[in-house]
């Protein structure tokens, strides 16, 4: 008898969420086929990550801290990486130390941890819309509601959406995917509502320092500072910052800067995953932070990616506009093409798209219920100039060739567990 | 008036799983006070870990990857690691590839996402107890039950209870925290009862290549390629490795081993929680594993180990035999120590012993319900030969002092989230 009829393998039932994941984030970060332009990721250009200054840092990292660079990180980080975070982040009306700062492996990880420490099936959770794709990844699994963070509602209803929500996430520095950028007032009309509130409110910051035009407004956590008292932090905010977009995401160092009892509550997510980020890639942080290569590399990182934004829009101008509309971000790294018919569906011409050798995010994968697709997200840090304006081409072929013969699988389809 | 009464700070409600968390392991990893001897941490010796050989792997990985050590890595990792990781476990009888590994963040991070595709709440866990406390803190979030793993029942009853969990979670080498070594007959039997009942069985072998006595015993996952027909693995094994014992926990480094579509499922909890391992830590990883590193650093590792299991061993028989019964562990990193008054409390023991400057893991951070106090888990691999016998003699002291004046708390009290 064949052993294998005896004994046929695992075939375990999966929780019901992952029958509702995207296949973009595998495919944005996944191996491009030869020729394919990829519009799809969040992804910085390569060309920039300054290679040499980690090597650098990497050297010094090991001189410095020695065997410490390969034993277990305290669960919330090195206190030395801790501490450069905070300094670097405290201000007048704010006093930030270690205590209040928990280093995570990439931004995403935070999310996953104050999701997993507060959120309970039927939890609300009030974010914006449409929404951070690794966001609605994350939580998934914990079964929560969400109700529509709006910007210009008048203040007690803001307030009262807060208080009612576990938490409120915003992105308001170019918005993943919009690319808007939320107004000022708008940023302190939200602030207030979750001060009153008690609310905890969710910064989530990765495209900070990507202005292209005109100076950075303030953060939400900035805003908070200026009623301060130079005490302790015992604000609402929680921020949430990167070193993915500065110096590069394979280093996987994030943070999340709160309240220090909050902070020790998120760091209980993180002892139950990975018990502590990298020690290695913390110390080289470390090292890297003290040598500024954040700030070295950031003239070069917004020239680059200016010029690529201005290729892309007036790739799109050229190519895309008698279908979409859009506007032109001031800022961080994705163009939102909405279509100009509410019908278009954009998750049925993502595999014609792919097929034509260009790949984007259809705007499902931003909505937690999979069905809106009247929009697609295409980045422009990524790839050069040249590079854009083929890959804007051959999408607006796509869009012609999808209006001819209309799909019905998208990307949703593939790659389910069994 | 005062701007923090009417602001209150965030007091949100967390989740009702955070009630549980243990702070052993925050305590474990975290900065130790000046003096006090951390026998508590499952933590390999310092002065092994190999510094100048991760140094100039890092270079390797650097002049190797460029940028692409730098960038985001697939979701499952970088194809270099994963297919190292393949070629390692294939034998006869079973032919992995990079489609059968996924890159983890540390050991615990797979068991982390098994938890999280697989379980909902009222689902079951089957576990032996005691068990790692690390798997306890990852599934505290999804509301599992367990059932005890009898590694001695019949047949009948090991494969119907395997039918009827979720999944099977073991660690036959060296098990966590009693250090107990797994017969050959017993791997076998579980084995049979999981393929026959299609159940998942995962085993954990952080230690599988720390015997100090005698030749190792095969993995069950080796065992079941004893049948296997050198065609693609389909098998009910996922197995789990890691970095953290060979060359060290600070480069985060595990991997998880199975059926292509049961890896490619498990996958989907990373996607939410970290994208991917850092790639340039997994870089790091390829070029180590490429020059044998971790062999290299065995031999010494095996006689370090045991000359301290054999000064640990030592210690207690002198200090701690009177009130504690053990056994010498053949391998891995702890000596379990059971209190021969099934009624001491070694929970309250903990704060006395920690008072005297020696800390240990109690009995309850390995019992998901908290409550079973009669034992701890002592490690002899972090510290030297007159360091061990000095926090041996330091905890009888305290044993003696606890039993004249018992205390009330254990370290579950500490760092409650509020």
């Amino acid at each position: 008898m064949d052993p294998r009829s005896a004994h046929p393998g695992p075939r375990p039932r999966y929780a019901a969420w992952t029958r509702t994941t995207n296949a973009i984030t595998r495919h944005m970060v996944g191996i491009q086929p030869p020729g394919s332009i990829n519009l799809a990721g969040g992804l910085p250009a390569p060309e920039i990550y300054p290679v040499e200054a980690v090597r650098a840092a990497s050297q010094r990292a090991l001189d410095r801290f020695g065997a410490r660079a390969l034993a277990y990180s305290p669960v919330a980080g090195i206190p030395e990486l801790r501490e450069a975070i905070a300094r670097r982040h405290s201000r007048p009306g704010r006093r930030l130390g270690p205590e209040n700062v928990l280093i995570t492996s990439g931004g995403l990880q935070a999310l996953d941890f104050i999701g997993r420490v507060l959120v309970e099936a039927g939890d609300t959770i009030l974010a914006q819309f449409p929404t951070y794709l690794g966001a609605i990844d994350a939580w998934r699994p914990l079964g929560a509601r969400y109700a529509h963070l709006d910007w210009r509602a008048p203040h007690a209803v803001q307030r009262s959406a807060a208080a009612a929500a576990k938490f409120v996430y915003s992105v308001p520095n170019f918005s993943n995917p919009t690319g808007a950028l939320v107004p000022l007032g708008q940023r302190r009309a939200l602030l207030d509502a979750c001060r009153e509130a008690g609310a905890v409110l969710v910064e989530d910051d990765p495209y900070g320092a990507l202005f292209y035009d005109g100076p950075p407004v303030p953060t939400m956590f900035d805003l908070e500072a200026e009623t301060g008292d130079d005490g302790p932090y015992r604000g609402n905010v929680v921020y949430l910052g990167t070193l993915s977009k500065s110096i590069g995401p394979g280093l996987r160092i994030g943070w999340a800067i709160g309240e220090a009892g909050l902070i020790q509550g998120i760091s209980l997510g993180k002892q139950g995953s990975d018990i502590g980020t990298a020690a290695f890639t913390q110390a080289i942080a470390v090292e890297l932070l003290a040598a500024g290569v954040d700030h070295a590399v950031h003239d070069r990182m917004i020239a680059t990616y200016r010029r690529r934004r201005d290729a892309l829009v007036a790739a799109a101008s050229a190519h895309l506009s008698a279908r979409f509309d859009f506007e032109v971000p001031v800022g961080g790294m994705f163009l939102w093409l909405t279509a100009r018919d509410p019908d278009f569906d954009t998750d049925g011409l993502w595999q014609v798209a792919f097929d034509a050798g260009v790949s984007y995010a259809p705007r499902s994968v931003f909505d937690p219920a999979a069905r809106l697709r009247d929009a697609i997200r295409l980045n422009f840090t990524l790839n050069d100039e040249a590079t854009l304006a083929e890959g804007a081409l051959r999408l607006s072929r796509a869009v012609e060739r999808h209006l001819q013969r209309p799909l019905e699988h998208g990307p949703q389809a593939e790659e389910r567990p069994r």
